[in-house]
């Protein structure tokens, strides 16, 4: 979308966290079940631990991930996978992915 | 996600894009269907113009749309709206909402 004009409500921004050197990068938000990031990898290969229970939707494209004790395993658009607190996992995109990580 | 580490592979950063002072951003990505953006509105009252034709699909929470010559209609989770070229929309999100937007 393009040509944004002023908005009608003070509100505050959308928080944006960069991870990667910029090949990773999500946007928070607030769900019905609870706080959440969108973001978009970048073709790469990742580490990312979780402080707390999270659960990660595909949006776009395919994510390969290997979860503490599992193999790696493909996920594609609408799967999920849970990652429990104080566990890292490993990911690998082929392409660009577009996640939703609800966490809060 | 927290925690990063980093990459075992050298690309180019996720672009990232920021309207109505910060209240809507978006990342942009590449997808089978082209080239996207997902994306964050904070509440608030927002028109956009598509330059080109636009799918918009709905992540998380609720949009009301109102595209040219129709009344607003609202749009949750996996809906999806088109919007022709050329053609300006309005939107007001009551919460958060997060979308991704196919475009290229």
């Amino acid at each position: 979308m393009s040509n944004s004009e002023n908005s009608s409500e003070l509100n505050e921004s959308v928080s944006h966290n960069v991870y990667f050197e910029g090949k990773v990068q999500s946007l928070g938000l607030e769900t019905t079940k609870g706080k959440a990031t969108v973001g978009v990898m970048k073709k790469g290969t990742y580490t990312f631990s979780a402080s707390s229970p999270e659960e990660m939707v595909i949006v776009s494209g395919i994510m390969k991930v290997k979860l503490e004790g599992e193999d790696f395993k493909a996920y594609k658009e609408q799967n999920n996978f849970h990652v429990a607190a104080g566990t890292s996992f490993d990911i690998i995109c082929e392409d660009d992915v577009a996640y939703i990580c609800y966490y809060g």
